[in-house]
């Protein structure tokens, strides 16, 4: 049998081209004990997969893509042939074997920072693509950052950067829904409208405008919050409009993936002289509560209360775009790839 | 009545200089009601008391010392004469209006950062010099960093700056009491065999000699958590050897305190990525518990398990030297400054 899967052909220099992934044609190997065949219908494209293309991943992720070897994402698709006990033909599953249209997955491995082992999911709850989305690694990662790792309150002003993308909707989202004060800034006025008028956060702004007075003007009295995806400049400007006993929770630093590194923090003494907790977390760590979250934000997305938009590319040969795209901020939403 | 005290009467472009600060003879102001004299007999000399004398302090400290007035810190002395409840004359008491002779102090109010309101002390417990340093705001900052703050348990790697300093020294032996190994590090080889041999670190090493290097063959797989006096560099390496879910406690920066901005920290990514959390504290927050650290640091000073040597100056007009020799790290232990 013959797929079709996404290769890292060279190591970006610098900012990715499209050109450095090229889809190709190749055998699906045979399936061994333990293992399953999925016929993978959405593939998530995340910044993350970026750290991957170089030499070396930093420390406590997966190892580097080889060079002319296929990348990898998490992914939700249908089984189409199981060796592996737990698991039969037709199940609705979430793996982390994305980027290849037929994929073989280990039924116990393949855990993408500990939140991407084989899961069997359930078809009646939701559309695969909310599974990829809201209720998947999307999901569990704002959850994470909002709830136990800022332990954002009632009544609390939350910063979310990146806000229009998958996983800062779903922040902002989520800390509305739990009665905090939300503003979001992300790249562009189209998505500063977006994140006011369709999403409803309580203020938005366009970092492209000024990190610092944007922040200043949506919340003059500070914030108790940093929901940060970005890094750099903005973690700076958090720290300087932390209020006392702030939290940050640092999610992701996009602004030093790919390409140009990121500034320096240079006023990280801030957090000792206003009692600032930062807390890098990464949703992995915090899987064992995943059934609880897909529950809570399941009943959310039901209610009306919680969207996830998609930017969805078809066909795996838009992959490489994809992945630029969501790079360079030119996506809003959960960005996926459809096959089949 | 007439009094001495230091004042601040250049602010320091960039290192401060003993010519910045001078001692002068004033009148003590008259006695109102709500206040106690106090006879002033030992004066903590802390590496904060320099960020007070930039332009303006830093937020969550008291503000600036204005140009030509006297400066403070935190103190103990024997009350003379009491205009206020629950005070009598010859009452040992901890305040923060150190830096003059005889001072003038509200009942109600000098707190420095919340840690330093009028406290009466128990004599018998321990000498004035104890209570200045184990027992009062030293001892409590370093308590609160290992224990609330990194929440450092037995059977972990801790790594210790500035540890021959007086938090550093107390905040090693107290992880060393709770089964931790201890590594420490310091400028210069004596104090580095002063903290391996006298203070019974479980290692040591000199940050003048690279403070990677020395953390990587001192603990060489890795730290749990890093009590940071230092900031700049040494947290940038204390990020590179974090393990995951490593802690790191953010009490002082002092490498930026005195003139030279020290380096941005440029590789923060690695908190997301190995799950790790840095907090700021500052001792204040913390105050509520400091009868309970008392009790535990004294027992720990009575059963010879802690000491806190101090580097003592005598005579006020001793007190720019030692603040200066204090932030140029030629001070070992407690730094003081002993009158009366």
């Amino acid at each position: 049998m013959r797929t079709r899967e996404v290769r890292l052909v060279r190591r970006p220099a610098g900012t990715l081209r499209p050109t450095d992934l090229e889809v190709v044609e190749v055998d699906v190997p045979r399936l061994a004990d333990g293992q399953v065949l999925v016929a993978t219908s959405h593939h998530s494209v995340d910044a993350a997969v970026r750290l991957r293309m170089d030499p070396v991943s930093p420390p406590g992720y997966l190892p580097a893509f080889g060079l002319g070897e296929g990348i990898e994402g998490l992914a939700v698709g249908t089984v189409l042939e199981s060796r592996a006990a737990g698991f039969v033909a037709g199940d609705l599953v979430q793996h982390a074997r994305g980027f290849r249209e037929i994929a073989v997955v280990d039924a116990t491995a393949g855990a993408l920072g500990g939140a991407g082992a084989l899961t069997r999911l359930d078809a009646a709850l939701a559309p695969a693509e909310v599974h990829l989305g809201l209720l998947g690694g999307t999901g569990l990662t704002a959850w994470s950052g909002i709830v136990p790792v800022a332990r954002a309150v009632e009544g609390e002003t939350v910063w979310v950067s990146a806000a229009a993308g998958a996983v800062g909707s779903v922040a902002g989202q989520l800390a509305r829904s739990r009665g905090c004060r939300v503003v979001g800034s992300a790249g562009g006025p189209e998505k500063v409208a977006y994140l006011r008028d369709e999403l409803g956060f309580d203020a938005a702004f366009d970092h492209r405008e000024g990190v610092a007075e944007g922040l200043a003007a949506a919340a003059p009295d500070g914030i108790d919050v940093y929901f940060d995806n970005v890094g750099g400049g903005h973690l700076v400007a958090a720290l300087d409009h932390l209020r006392p006993f702030g939290r940050a929770a640092l999610c992701g630093a996009v602004a030093g993936y790919d390409g140009t590194p990121a500034p320096g923090i240079d006023n990280l003494f801030l957090a000792t002289s206003k009692n600032l907790t930062l807390r890098g977390f990464r949703a992995g760590a915090f899987a064992e509560r995943a059934d609880e979250v897909r529950v809570e934000l399941a009943a959310l997305w039901r209610a009306g209360r919680m969207r996830l938009d998609t930017a969805t590319y078809d066909g795996l040969e838009q992959a490489p775009q994809a992945v630029v795209d969501l790079l360079t901020g030119r996506t809003r939403g959960k960005c996926m790839v459809v096959t089949g």
